[in-house]
């Protein structure tokens, strides 16, 4: 296998397979990972990053399939990073999504990947914003980053864009769930898709009412409504989208790229202590651990400090 | 306020408002919480802990008013904690759950609450597994935590209880966002609710077919119909639940104590190690880091690095 080093100049010349490597390294997460990154970080920067988020069945990859045509006949270059908390015992189920991406195999301005979670816990949410500092960095312009579903993981990866849509469908169920689920705060797009369903106008008009409820922000999002099926509404969608990017400048560019920079730290420092923890945690102590614990002679953050020498 | 030293007898005797202010100092995670769980972790482990997790809008909280009612029948004490993802933003939206709960509010054989993230990333899922330490110690036999999404942090969550229940409705869609949001391991027993629905028996079929496509278990889950709403189907679910906590006694039994101690041991170590880091972390070295990050001279996990002391 060739080292990374070697690999980036040909991802950087568009070629595919290395950058299909260079994504494999970072999925791997080995300790060349952070090399790798330290080298690519500092060009990147000129992507505008589209998160999508929502219930699993909202239609995400269909609507991202209709954006990648619209990049397209916009001219841009784009990338789709489909992060999926799939298994390998339900690995056959997925493969539908892939496929539908893969419609678009045969353009060379496209590339498209999913990234499964491969059951490591909190694995996928910290590969995903490395994938995302590769493609950024090799050149393209748009990169779309949809997750399956709409837990804490992937509102934890959609933070990682700069304009996120939230897809949902028509019903009045659906905007609760969206509440209860987190996403009106992280929402910059609001998407009803399925639009050709019953309920749609009530739907648009819950969530306007519900996003104006809050404090008064710099942003209001919009909420659209589309037929992704039908390719109804996406050029709107593609204008609210440019909208946002576009009050992305000057100051308030300034105070998310901060704001962001300041998470991907703190997120980084999280992983670098579980790293450094699963090294030095002792087997026969924690072992040990796990014996007093069972038999509750100790609770697991009594156990957790001693092992971690505080106790 | 009384120190939660205090307050467990009173907590013991079955005073719910004692309890109530325990489960608070557990959900503030203040420095009290690791003497309080200290203290009251070893008087636990009797409890039969019944995780619900599944889709929004599955027909969970019906559910769990259901099975709320199996335990009143069978003369159970039940506390039934519903473990919700909301914030301030969406509060009112998700009254709905609590209310339908506080049905059950005049049985004092029945304690419900609700934990809401409040926005930290991660509080949550480190605070349920306390809250159900809580529960256990003060002596209710039957323990019910209800999800009410199904991403990574539900899975932890319902990952410490010793019956998983899976909530999905009709429909192959659902069968195979199942499998997308990695609930096929995790469940114990399989609920497709809202039965009366056309499909039933296809999506009852492909679980199946799912469930025993995989390496081979000591314990296959089965999969039951409900139909909560009129109370169909939840003699034999409370039925199924039982034999699954007659599954789990001697060597099986053991395994999995060990195994969730384990769990619990290794998630304590992370929260340990992030709250070190938060004091550790010097503000003005992190803002020159953002501003390093932002400007791209450094990259987010150098940046760490360097703050963590090892670069």
């Amino acid at each position: 296998m060739s080292g990374f080093r070697d690999l980036i100049p040909h991802a950087l010349d568009g070629d595919r397979r290395a950058l299909a490597k260079l994504l494999s390294i970072v999925e791997r997460g080995s300790a060349e990972t952070y090399q790798l990154l330290a080298e690519l970080f500092p060009r990147g920067g000129q992507a505008h990053v589209i998160g999508i988020t929502g219930p699993p069945g909202a239609g995400k990859s269909t609507l991202v399939n209709e954006l990648i045509g619209q990049a397209r006949a916009h001219d841009h270059q784009v990338a789709a990073l489909l992060v999926d908390p799939s298994s390998p015992f339900s690995g056959g189920a997925i493969l539908g999504d892939r496929i539908r991406m893969q419609d678009r195999v045969s353009d060379t301005g496209v590339y498209a990947r999913s990234m499964a979670s491969r059951g490591q816990l909190g694995g996928i949410s910290e590969a995903a914003p490395k994938a995302v500092v590769v493609l950024d960095a090799v050149g393209f312009p748009v990169v779309l980053l949809e997750t399956v579903g709409v837990g804490q993981a992937e509102v934890d990866i959609v933070e990682s864009a700069h304009t996120t849509l939230v897809v949902l469908n028509p019903g009045w169920g659906d905007s609760i769930q969206a509440a209860k689920a987190g996403l009106l705060e992280i929402g910059d797009v609001f998407v009803v898709n399925k639009a050709d369903r019953a309920g749609v106008e009530s739907t648009v008009a819950d969530l306007n009412h519900m996003l104006h409820d809050g404090p008064e922000r710099a942003w209001t999002p919009p909420v659209l409504s589309t037929v992704a099926t039908r390719s109804e509404g996406i050029a709107g969608l593609w204008d609210a989208i440019d909208d946002h990017r576009a009050f992305l400048t000057g100051d308030e560019a300034d105070r998310l790229a901060a704001r962001r920079a300041d998470r991907e730290i703190r997120r980084a420092i999280s992983e670098l202590l579980e790293r450094r923890a699963r090294e030095q945690i002792d087997d026969a102590a924690l072992a040990e651990a796990v014996d007093g614990v069972v038999a509750r002679r100790t609770d697991p953050w009594t156990a957790a400090g001693r092992l971690m020498g505080s106790g």
